[in-house]
């Protein structure tokens, strides 16, 4: 195993401890029980937002606390869910008396934790609702999944709820706008190569040297068939056939387009994605209105990528392009 | 080779289409001769800023065109100088009236190239000043270079003359303050594997598996020395010592600190070589003001990483400050 790592049981924390020391304007990090929260605490009278998951998807979550985007994120061992503990410990860090929403990525132990989490916290009087995110379109059920994944999607009903709190609507208001971005979004995703877990310190699958895996999941998990590696235009056209099928995404519709790398993947190659995905909306008469490219759901240093498709409306337009500042994502301010 | 891409002799093109329909709202491509500009046109008594160099480092240079940062790039061949014509284009897109200038990194094929454009251009009555960054410490002379290369730290020349430029700042001032900047700025990287120009189809070196390059540069040339595997914390001492004697830097400086990955590192191990050279700055009494973590100056997929120390004083905090808007980098607006 080649990393730059000391102890590998120690990565999370220590990277943890990096990132609150890099983005110590933003964000505060506790250590046990391990979570990220705004820095400056929760805000007052606004429905706080709160996600995690398994590490070695940076910048998901951690790199999405601030404002306009989550109030809290609780990063688990690598690909391995966070327990209840930290994950009720960040709900009340998010909570301002608004009540609290959890985003939680459609995995079995996820959504497991989460809800005993919300069960917990409730005990403590916070009120929490959930939406679990279940945008990739490659698998029915999966390795670790009843039901669809949920993916790169993810980021955008992060940043999309997180604005409608900061405009002040209420809990059922949030989750709806959040529920909302869900039903609106798929995505798909192609790995070239595995990753490698540090505490395991072997590849998380294999593939051959001329293979691909189309449909794989954020751990490497089995998608939905191996092929022989084809050309950047040919493999698009594979992910984006039932990505658009499937909600399905038609003439005339407003889409935001998101091209996301898994971690090891250059942004010169994440960039032709882009050119040949916008040029398959435009011959079908779907309006690409925003975009987004970059590593912003990774597999640590997995080579890949995945397409992300997002119906617009004029509503979730104007969420979108709310101020924003997180570490990972930042505009209008 | 397993990459995304179509034709190899065609990635740099149609990444920069793909690039250039992603930031529609930021930037125009011309296709010949290749440069990007920012969507608009120059800005009339501006001073303009024009990088460029080979492909295959992205975002640099492109991803930093827009406001507060650079007016034009020019994207080679991977790894390969631009020759002078789009150099020369380039400049006549960037010039507001008030002269352009060249930023180059310290390669000799760069140099030559933006020199002869440079003498191109005055021809056509552009008055062109040209800043060489050399901020590499690990070689004094290079396979591609008289002297040290120039790498990360050329982001933060970019940037900060871009906000020189954007605040009014005559030509001769911008250059003293992007000059300033150069020499206030060190850098070291370290490379765990080699990348594979698409082109060429075979990897740019070889390291053995134990095996890693100090002191690489951005086109996997030699560095200093080759050692084996170390852990994280002993690699981070290994890039800072050199660093921080060559300036030198001293109890009671202020500075940025700029973790830069080489494309195929994931951001947890980034954040772990974040975390020890926070540490390592604060133990020697140096203050981390402003910080930036991220893959910003890559050599494709290569696994590895680069530490950058820049010298604060008011006035450069408050240009780095100040609204920036570009594909890469962006904040204040």
């Amino acid at each position: 195993m080649k990393k730059l790592v000391n102890d590998p049981k120690r990565v999370v924390e220590e990277s943890v401890a990096g990132f609150a020391s890099a983005h110590a304007d933003l964000v505060t990090a506790s250590s046990d029980p391990l979570f990220i929260a705004r820095a400056g605490g929760a805000t007052r009278g606004k429905v706080g937002l709160v996600s995690g998951g398994g590490s070695g998807h940076e910048p998901l979550h951690a790199g999405f606390v601030g404002y306009g985007m989550l109030d809290a994120a609780v990063p688990g061992p690598v690909f391995t869910s966070p327990t209840p503990d930290p994950i009720v410990a960040a709900t009340k860090a998010a909570d301002g008396g608004a009540g609290v929403l959890h985003i939680v990525k459609n995995y079995t132990g996820d959504v497991l934790n989460f809800e005993t989490a919300a069960d917990l916290a409730l005990a403590e009087g916070i009120e929490v609702r959930a939406v679990v995110t279940d945008d990739d379109v490659a698998v029915r059920d999966s390795l670790y999944t009843a039901g669809r994944r949920g993916v790169a999607g993810t980021v955008l009903v992060e940043r999309i709820a997180g604005a409608a709190a900061e405009r002040g609507d209420d809990l059922d208001a949030v989750a709806g706008i959040a529920e909302r971005v869900n039903a609106n979004v798929r995505s798909m995703g192609v790995a070239l190569t595995p990753c490698v877990v540090p505490h395991a310190g072997e590849p998380s699958f294999e593939l051959a040297d001329d293979e691909i895996e189309l449909g794989i999941g954020i751990h490497g998990e089995p998608g939905r068939t191996r092929t022989k590696l084809v050309s950047a235009d040919e493999v698009v056209d594979l992910l984006l056939d039932p990505i658009l099928a499937d909600l399905p995404f038609g003439e005339g519709d407003r889409t935001l387009l998101f091209v996301n790398g898994m971690g090891g993947t250059p942004l010169v190659e994440l960039y032709i994605f882009f050119r040949r995905a916008a040029e398959v909306l435009g011959e079908r008469g779907i309006a690409v209105e925003r975009s987004l490219v970059g590593n912003f759901v990774t597999s640590l240093e997995m080579q890949g990528a995945s397409i992300t498709v997002l119906k617009l409306d004029d509503e979730l337009v104007e969420l979108w392009d709310s101020p924003l500042h997180t570490a990972a994502l930042r505009w209008g301010r």
